[in-house]
């Protein structure tokens, strides 16, 4: 029998001695180096005697990780001196709410766009309602979100466009983000963040929650163009009003401390291997080993449009719910865990996040193979 | 020279081998039982190979953390079913926002009182004037907050009346809670949630952020009185929405996943010490001590009204600025670190939450004879 000890040197290896690939859909795998290092300093963080999650936020020692989780962003995503990033509290999903609030005071209209690519996107619309006039611009529900829909001309009196780059549920991603011209676009980066090189100055806003590729759950990377401060909603709350935010460095209010440093030491980490152009490769790399196994079989059915594939979220489906959920089950025994697709759309999702390893994708592969050979 | 593993194993030691006593005003110290445990499981939960933080939400291992959390809270405060309690993003500062959003609309007049008693109430009673007519129907801010004052009659036709239980930066507590007849009381816990036996059947809404007495900071725990459920204003995000958080079980968006699992092991902690009767009874030993070696120096000046003081923070004043500085750096060099006072009013605060021993507080005794010795 392993002991505690032994498991804790083999983060990637179950009770029973088995190497696990997470292919969680978030909160996702985080990369070993950085959950090694949260371990080292968990109980004594750089000899103060005390964790990083026991100091105060407006310690010394917590304010140089902010900083540096704030100037690693920066310096890994080549972000102008034209955009503040903010650490916020809540995922997306707060955000869906925070975008309105601060962006529709902007336009006499109070009008804003939504493209609706996804379950999450149409969520997105809906909180915007509360706000003022919403138009749908583009939709691909009546094809069962399998692609991304073309955008086609729209008002320019709104306030701003939105779209979702990356479709968790459905398994598709913007190749291209759209041109809106004096519209600023805003952007749900929350399956992608820091996973692909990235031109932020096409945006006016980008918001991801952290927990697919960066730390976490429950705290979202908020990049705005200060030039769109200002606006914020009276009853916008303080903590998601993003000039306030932005004035007080994140820190309104106490924010989710252990989070941000989780963040430092993954971008730490992503800077170490190369930065974003290199995860992009590896992202790329692993996609398209599974993209070629899928299109190789006869068996494995993909329904999402080739050109508008998600790098993140690879879905597919097996010809039945029975067989799906024995492949489902089978694969968590062989180490390769959480590959259930979303519970709306149901069906298999391999979430390929940046931890995932190229490693973790090569043994899906094989067990993909293994596992219809024996249905054969 | 000290080694890694050795500084791991003794998680209250400094670098030079000291004995460190956090009296962080929050983020704040974690019981030693509850950080050692999550470092042993923080590669692989249970057996998973993955960290709890790696893992879905959705997860029946997760969802087991958040019910068993759920579960203790009910159990050691005694919680009747009339009431929900809900795990949200954000600390105390977001529900200063979230509580007006969701009970405002209850009543036509949109009428809310408030008890100014320090400088976060003053803070929650601004956030609500974007949501309707705020009513202060009582301050202490003409004597410096140095008590909690008198709640005069008031009028019957508010949504509810606000209160912070305790006054972090100022060091007073409620020791009863007001009668507020048939308006709902609502109360700021943050600074005292689960460090005393509290009847909950006096509040509306109850909620404090867990960075004090409970984990990390980034979440706040909410307890509702169900009946007041389903008054939301249209615009409040989903994610603070009680009545939809209600419904979700805490699971409207991705939580805090890890602030959850650390909140379980604390309240675990308290059960095993005896609950909170017993956390109460050290808290009073640990207050007292302080309190008593304050009163008996000629050197350290308390202004808190003695009815009024708080068990949580506890403050006091040197004869000058320049001393204090002293002695907060003196005291941070034997290791009972983080003493100054909160920027907005100076002197020196000791933090005496949960996790905070008598050990620590003796220790500042010890201390605190010794710094006044030395300068007479």
């Amino acid at each position: 029998m392993r002991t505690v000890q032994a498991a804790l040197a083999q983060p990637t290896r179950d009770d029973a001695g088995r190497r696990v690939h997470n292919f969680s859909p978030g909160p996702a795998t985080l990369a070993e180096p950085v959950m090694q290092q949260i371990r080292e300093e968990l109980l004594n963080y750089r000899g103060l005697g005390a964790s990083i999650m026991e100091i105060s936020h407006r310690s010394p020692e917590f304010e140089a990780v902010l900083d540096d989780a704030v100037g690693l962003f920066r310096e890994l995503t080549g972000l102008s001196a034209d955009y503040c990033v903010l650490f916020v509290h809540g995922g997306g999903r707060m955000q869906f709410a925070a975008v309105p609030m601060n962006l529709v005071g902007r336009v006499a209209s109070r009008k804003t766009l939504y493209v609706e690519s996804g379950l999450f996107a149409a969520t997105a619309a809906q909180s915007a309602a509360a706000f003022g006039e919403v138009q749908v611009v583009a939709s691909s529900k009546a094809t069962g979100f399998d692609r991304i829909p073309e955008v086609p001309p729209f008002d320019d009196d709104a306030a701003y466009l939105h779209i979702t780059a990356n479709n968790t549920v459905h398994g598709t991603q913007w190749r291209q983000f759209p041109d809106t011209g004096g519209v600023p676009l805003v952007a749900d980066v929350t399956s992608e963040l820091l996973a692909r090189v990235v031109d932020y100055s096409r945006f006016g806003v980008a918001y991801g929650g952290m927990q697919k590729n960066v730390g976490p759950a429950g705290t979202a990377i908020v990049v705005v163009r200060k030039d769109l401060l200002g606006h914020a909603l009276p009853s916008t709350p303080a903590p998601l009003n993003y000039t306030e935010m932005e004035r007080a460095g994140s820190l309104v209010n106490t924010p989710c401390t252990f989070n941000i440093y989780v963040a430092k030491l993954t971008l730490q980490w992503l800077k170490e291997i190369g930065g974003i152009t290199e995860i992009e490769r590896r992202n790329r790399a692993k996609a398209t080993l599974l993209y070629q196994c899928l299109d190789a079989s006869g068996f494995y059915a993909t329904s999402v449009r080739p050109a508008d594939r998600s790098m993140m979220n690879v879905t597919f489906r097996l010809p039945s719910p029975r067989l799906t959920e024995q492949f489902v089950d089978q694969a968590h025994a062989e180490g390769l865990y959480a590959l259930a697709g979303h519970r709306a759309v149901g069906g298999v999702r391999a979430s390929l996040y940046n931890a995932m390893s190229l490693d973790g994708v090569q043994a899906l592969v094989a067990f993909l193979r293994e596992f219809e050979r024996t249905q054969a």
